[in-house]
């Protein structure tokens, strides 16, 4: 079941620039900064309402994120949805033919245990279902 | 003051299919549907956890969300962030320098009130300013 919007992925090629730029706009602060390796960023998340402004920047060019800015500029990467159950989820989106990237849930950022939809299952729209930690 | 995300706008060609398609994935059903003759759409919104799904569809080719369909396809078109009073930020974004659509607040889908900001002030990203009714 689908539970809240988690976040909103922002791909930007300097975050200390973005960081900056959003907290003097809405005067906020990150509540989390992360190095996710393995997807080949860093984040600044902002807390919102239970929900979290993303901010992306790649760690190379030749990232998926760093990719994504090299094609269309800086905006919204993806969406992440909450849901209480990442496995139940992905079962449904299978039996209802939802073309995935991941077929099994995984570990993302903070913990939490995820899995990204193909945008061509989702309006175009790449989806991070997220379930908390 | 920000206090959540409103809602995250979906631009579909198709707004009958794009309904169906995440009711079908998530079980979830819109809680409104409406158009906005004056902003050339027709929307459906789902509610999670406070805030909303939007899927936009254009009534014609010649609006903002069909020229952006053309140019660019289905996908997430803007981010809706949920502020106390849309007056009181534009003043503080037209004092940081951040590049605005609407200078003044204006009346949105659902009677609030918003204001749209360049998506060159907000890291490429098309921000509406969402004061709830």
């Amino acid at each position: 079941m689908i539970t809240a919007i988690d976040h909103v992925g922002i791909a930007v090629p300097d975050l200390d620039a973005a960081v900056e730029q959003y907290g003097r706009a809405f005067g906020i602060e990150p509540a989390f900064r992360e190095r996710v390796e393995d997807q080949g960023v860093e984040e600044a998340l902002f807390e919102v309402g239970g929900s979290f402004i993303q901010l992306v920047s790649p760690l190379g060019p030749d990232t998926p994120v760093g990719r994504f800015l090299e094609k269309r500029g800086p905006g919204i990467h993806h969406i992440g949805y909450r849901v209480t159950s990442v496995a139940e989820t992905l079962a449904t989106f299978k039996a209802e033919g939802v073309r995935l990237i991941d077929e099994e849930p995984r570990i993302g950022s903070m913990g939490n245990t995820i899995a990204f939809v193909h945008p061509k299952g989702m309006s175009g729209v790449l989806v991070e279902l997220v379930e908390e930690r």
